[in-house]
C-alpha cells in the first residue's frame, strides 16, 4: 500500500507522532493479545467525501495486517448514515488509528463539500472556474487543494516557487507594475505566465501593456470588473478575488472571468462529522 | 530569538518549505537587493488575538536581520482596524515570510477567539471549566491546544500517552467497564488518573465501583446529567461531552460538573481576517 | 517484522550507523559473495532474558532474507550455556548485525536480572511494587523501563511530559509546597495526579493538607518513613525513594508503602554476559 | 557555544525530547515567569569527571542565556564534595537541563573513572597500553570512548569502517586465516593495518606469515600468551584481550603486549553519584 | 552568516559528514590546540568564479569564529594566480573545510566558466538565450543551475513539478500531441505555460494547432529549424535542443530562436583547479 | 529490493524530491491511469557501464510494482546501441523516473570508463595500483568511489575519518614532519597507517625516519621519483601524486611506484550518454 501522493510518510510519522507519543496506553492496558475486531466508519451528516485513501492508509501505517475496505470513493457526495469504509484485524490497532483517521476524513471532507458548494453555484452559461488560494492550514497545503479538487474546484498555484505573481506589496517594491513585469521577465524561466494584481482600471491597463499574461482584478466591484474583462478581451487570462462569498458566486460567476478565487475553500471550511464504531469478533 | 515551546523549528521548516520551495521567485526577481521597507499587521475583524510571537519568530527564521515589535499580546481582545506588530528591514525577506505569518495569525486568532466565547458563556455561578478534545488539525496538536489556552479555556490530555481515557471502543474490547479499569490500573503508573466514558446510569455506576478517577458523561440529556452528577458527587471528577454548542453552554453549565470538553473549539473555528501592509523606506 | 514499540526505526538506524559506518570492510572482503551460514546466540551467564525480539529486528533491518529463530522468550531465567536465539542466511549480513544485537542483549538482560533480583526481595506479605526513575542513560529511556518491566518491576512516569513530580528544586522555586501544588493545579489536565517529594514530617503534613496525590518519602529513616505512611493513611500513594539498595529491599518492603523507587536498576545495572557463533552451510 | 566533536546536535536533541516531550509540566506550571537561580553541580563521591562540557551544552541547549561556569575539567579526579559546575539564569530552565545533564555526568564520569584504575594497574616498567573496544552502549559509542580517553586508556577503532580485524567468525567464513587476509589485503586502502585474533599458537604462526599487521591473542593463558609475544617479535603489534579484569591488569602488563583491550572500561562501569542544587535569587 | 539560497543547511551536513565522519583525525592529532592561521584560495587555472559565498559558508559552517574576507564575486573572470578569498583563525578549521569548500568552488566554477563560453558564441545580432536542462548531477540541481546563471546563461524548469514539457515519451502515452496538450490543459493552473517536444514539421503544426505555448526542436536539422521557426513564428516561444555543441552554438543562434539548451552545461563541465595554502601566525 | 550500499535511502529520496518535487505534472495529467508500458535504456556511446542496480532501485522508489530486467552488469564494457536494462509496468511511473536514473547512469559511467581507461595504461610489468581522492562530487563520494572500483581502480581513504594523511598544511601547522608524525602516532589507534606528503628528497628522508608508513611522492620530476623510491625500498609503501593525466601514466607507472593517485578519475569525467525509449504496451 502506498501513501496517497498528496502527502508524504515523513508527514504522517509526525501526525501519529503527536497523537500516540510514547504509545497508546488505555488501548496497551486493555488489549489482551488476541482480540480482533472490525471496525465501520459513518457519515454522520451529508458530505462529499474526501480522504478515505488516507485513512486507509493509517490504519496501514499502524499496522500492515489490518484490511481496509473503501465503501465510497472520494468525491462521492453521501447522505448521512452512510458507511465510508470497514477496517478489520487487531482490535487494538484500529483504535490506534481511530482519530487521526477520523480528524483528516472530517477537514478534508469539509474542503472538499464547501468546494463542491461554490462550483455549483457557478452558472450554467459561464466558462468561469472556482479556484482556491495559498490561505491553507499551515502543513497541509497539498492535502487541502487535494480536497478542493475532489469537490470540483481547480487549484491555484501551490507555492511561491511554481507561479508568478505580482501583488499590492511587490508593486511598491518595484515601484510600478510596469518596473515588476520587466523585472519578473528578465529572470523567469519560459515555462511560467506572469500575474498582475490590479485594483482600478489604469493599473489593469498598465498591467496589459506591460504584457501580463494573467491579469488579477482585486476587490474591485462588479460595474469594474465588468469594464475591465471588456478592456482585457483576450490579451489576457481574468481572475476575480477578493471577498467573494458563496452567496456572491453567482452573480460573479455572469461576468464571465476565466477564475474566481475563494481563500475561505481552505480557511473557513468547518469539518463534517463521521465516526467510527468498533465490534469485536 | 527562540520558537515559542508550542511549535518546533523542524516543523516550521516544513510549512516555510511548502510554501516556499525552491524560492519566491516573484518577490526575488522584483527586488533590487537594496530596498528596505517596514510593514504593518492589522486586524481586519474583531478578535482575540493569538500567534504574534510565532509570527515574529516566522520572519526571523527568514531572515534574523528582520525588527518585529510586537504591539498586541496573545489573549488581548482588539476591535478591527487595531495594528498587532511592525515589522521592518530588507522588503523582499517580508514579504516572503507574509503568508505564512498571516496563515497562522489567522487561524490560531480564529481558535481563541471561539474558545473566548465559550468561555464567557459559562454561569457566573458555576465552577465548569471549558476544554479541548484531540479533534484538532493533523499536525497542530499544540499549536492549537496554545490557542484554546489563550483563549481562557483548559485543555484536555495531549496525546494517547498522557491520558488514560476508556472510551466506548475500548469498553467492548475488554469486555465491559470494570473490566477495562481493572487491566489500566495493573499496568499504568501512579502519576496517572483513569478517566471512563459513560452513557447511562447503569454505567456511571459501574465506572464508579470500578474506581474511575473521572467519569465523562456522554451525550446524556441534561435530565440523566443532572442525576449522574448528583450519583457521583466527591467520589470522582465529572466531564459532559457530546454535540456541546455555543448556544447550549450556559444552561449546561448550570449542572456544575468539573469540565465540558468543547471539540468545535479546534474542529470548527474558522479563520479571522488579518493582512499586512508593506511601505518601502 | 516490525519494530518492537519500545525503540524506533530512526534510532536504531542510528545505531547501525554508528558501529557500520561506510561499511563493514572487513566482512565484506572477506565474503566471497555466496557462503551461507547460521549462528547461535548463547548466555554464557545466567540471566533474565530481554530484548531477544529486538536483537532479531537488527538481523532483519541488516538485511530481510536473513532467518531468526526465537528460542527463550523475554523474561524467562535461564541458566549459563543455554541457546537464546539462532540466525540463519547469508553469513556476511549475520556478522554486520552481531556486534549491535549483542550490545542491545547484553545491557537489556543485566536491567531485566537486576530489576527481577529486586523484586524477588520484596517482603511477600508487602503491597509494595518496585518501580524505576528516569536515571536512565541517554537516549534509552523507552528500552530501559522496557528491561525494567519485563524483570518484574514497573514503571514510573517516562519523562517530564507524562507525570507531574515537585521536587525539593520546585519547592524551592514555588516558596513552599503549598504554593507549588497550586500553581500545577490551576494548569495540569485533570488526568493527572500531583506527587510531592517530602524529606521529614512537616512537608508530609503540608504536602497531604495541599492535596497531593501521591508523596514521596525522601531519604528518610525507617522510622520517620514508617510514622509518613501511617500519617497519610488512604489520603494519598505513598512512594519510598532515595538510596535504596538490594540490601535494604526487604526491609523496606515491610514498611508497606505502595511503591519503592530504585534508580539503580538502571543506572548501576552491569551487561549480562552473551556471545554468537557462526557455522558456515 | 559549540556542541562538543563527540556527539551531535542531532542526538542530543532526541535525548531532549526523550525526556521533555510536550514539555516539562511540573516547571512550567511551577515557575511564575521571572525568577532567576542559581544551581551547583556536585561530586557525591570521588570521581574522574567526564561531560563537564556536555552538561554546559545541554544547559545551553535548554536556554542560550543560561550562563555555566566550570569549575572542574574533564580528567581531573576529584572527591566527595566538590562542586563541578554551576549555571545561572531563569530557575525553570536550570530545572529542565537538570536530569539529561547528570545522566550524562554519572554515566560519563563512571567509565573514566574505571579507566583511570585500569590504568593505573599498567605496571611501570611496562609498554603496554589500556584500549577499549565495541562493546559500548548503543548510540553512545562516541561518547564513551571519548570517556574512556579522558580516563587516560586508549581507543580501538570507531567502527566497522575505520578498521580491519579478522575474528573468529570471519576466519570461519573464509575457510582459513590465510585465505582471510589475502582476501582483505585485495580489496582495503592501502592506510589500514589487518589485525588477526588469534587463540593458539598455530594460529599466531600462519597470521605472521600471512602478513597481520597486528595480532590479537584472544583467550589464551598466560604462558601461552608470553610464547606468542615473543614469537611474534617486532614482526607485528600485539594485542591481548579475553576476560581482562582488573584483578589482572598488572600482570598481564608485565608481558609487555603493546596493548590490552578491554570491554569491561564501557559494558561494566556504574554511573557515579552527582546532584544539583538550586537556590533562587 | 547565511547559507547561500540555492543550497541548504541540511545537504551541506550531508556533505560535511561524508567528508569528516567521525572526525578529522590527521588534524585533530597534529593540531595543539592554540595555533592561529591564514589561507589564500587562489586559482590555478583561468576561470569564471563560482560559489565563493559558499565556500565562505562551508568554513562559517565548521567554526562560526573563522573570518572569510572574499575578493573576487561570483561571475567575474580571473586569471591563473588570482587570489580569491581568505580565512583565518583556528589553523584546525581551515584544514577541516579545505578540501569541501574547494570541491565546490572547482565544480561550480567549472559550470560557470562552461557556460560563459557558450554565452560568448551567440551571434551578437541574436536574440536566441542560452539555457540548462534537468541533466544535473544528482542533489545538485540548484548549486548547478545558479553556476549556469553565474555564467551568464538562463535556467530552464528546475523539476517536473514547476513548468510542463510533453516528450516524446508523453506523446507515446497519450497517443497524439493534441491528445497530450488537452490533458494537460485540463488540468494545470492558469500559471504555467506548455512545451511540446517536436521533431518534424508535421508535428510542429500539430503542437501549434493545439495550442502550445512553448515548442522544442529536438534534433532537427538546422534547413529544418529554418523552416519550424517560420512557421511558428509570434504564435508559440520555441526552443533548440539536441546535440549542441560550443562549435554549433554560433550558427545555431543566426536561426533567432528564442533559446537552445544545453546539457554540457552540467553534465559534461570539468573542474576548474583552485588550490589552498596555510600560513601559520 | 534493497538500495545499493554505496548509496543511502535517505540521500535518494533527496534526490528524487529534487526533481519531482510536488509532483510530476505533465505525466500525471497526460497519464490515463491505465496504461502499462515498457521501456528500453541504451549506450548511445561505448562505455564501461556502472550505476544499472542503482538506476533499477530508483524505479523501485517510484512505485514498488514495476518490474526491472538487467542486461548489462556493471564493470562490462558495451559498445553503442547496447540495451543496459528494460523496465515495465505502469507508463506513468516509468517517467517518472527517467531523468533520475539516467542522470546516475551517465556519471557513474563516465567515471567508470575513465577510470578503466587509466588502468589500462599501466604497464604490464609494474606493480603500480591507480588509485583515486577526495576530489569527488560533494554529495557523492561514496557513489563516485564505487564507480572507480567498478572501472578497475582502487579507492584511497574515504575521508578524514578513516585514514592519516599529513599534507603539506599540517606540517606547516605541525613546524616539521617529524613533530607531525609523532603527534598523530600517539593518538590513533593502532589499525592505521600514516601516510606523510613530500615535495623532495629531504623530506622523503625525515619522513622515513619518523616512521611513515606511507610517503606520498607530490608533484616530483620522474628523476626525483626514482630517487625517492630506491631510498625508500621496503621501508614504506610508496604513492605518485600530483598533475597526473592520462598521457603520463604509462611512464610514471614504470617508476613501480605501489600506487598513483589521481584526482581527474572523479573531478573531471564526463557524462556518457545514455538514454530511454518507452513503448506503450
Amino acid at each position: 500500500m502506498k501513501c496517497p501522493g498528496y502527502i508524504t510518510d515523513e508527514f504522517l510519522r509526525h501526525v501519529l507522532r503527536e497523537d500516540i507519543g510514547r504509545g497508546d496506553m488505555t488501548t496497551d492496558f486493555v488489549y489482551d493479545g488476541r482480540r480482533q475486531g472490525s471496525a465501520v466508519i459513518k457519515a454522520k451528516q451529508d458530505l462529499c467525501l474526501c480522504g478515505v485513501d488516507l485513512a486507509a492508509y493509517v490504519f496501514f501505517m499502524i499496522d500492515e495486517t489490518l484490511e481496509s475496505k473503501i465503501l465510497v470513493r472520494d468525491g462521492e457526495f453521501i447522505k448521512k448514515g452512510t458507511p465510508i469504509m470497514e477496517v478489520s484485524g487487531r482490535a487494538d490497532s484500529i483504535l490506534k488509528g481511530e482519530r487521526t483517521a477520523l480528524n483528516f476524513l472530517q477537514r478534508m471532507s469539509g474542503i472538499s463539500t464547501l468546494s463542491r458548494s461554490y462550483v455549483a453555484e457557478v452558472d450554467a452559461s459561464s466558462k468561469t472556474r472556482i479556484v482556491d488560494t495559498r490561505k491553507t492550514t499551515p502543513g497541509l497545503r497539498t492535502v487541502e487543494k487535494y480536497a478542493v479538487r475532489v469537490g470540483g474546484a481547480s487549484n491555484h498555484r501551490f507555492g511561491l516557487d511554481d507561479g508568478i505573481m505580482i501583488k499590492d506589496n511587490h508593486i511598491v517594491m518595484a515601484g510600478s507594475i510596469t518596473k515588476a513585469v520587466e523585472a519578473v521577465r528578465r529572470g523567469v524561466h519560459h515555462l511560467m505566465r506572469i500575474e498582475v494584481e490590479t485594483t482600478n482600471l489604469d493599473e489593469v491597463r498598465e498591467a496589459l501593456k506591460a504584457g501580463a499574461d494573467v491579469i488579477m482584478l482585486d476587490n474591485m466591484d462588479e460595474k469594474m470588473m465588468a469594464e475591465a474583462i471588456e478592456i482585457i478581451g483576450d490579451s489576457a487570462i481574468t481572475e476575480i478575488s477578493g471577498g467573494v462569498t458563496l452567496e456572491k458566486i453567482n452573480r460573479l460567476s455572469k461576468l464571465n472571468a476565466d477564475f474566481i478565487s475563494v481563500g475561505a475553500l481552505t480557511h473557513s471550511a468547518g469539518s463534517r462529522d463521521i465516526n467510527l464504531t468498533l465490534v469485536i469478533d
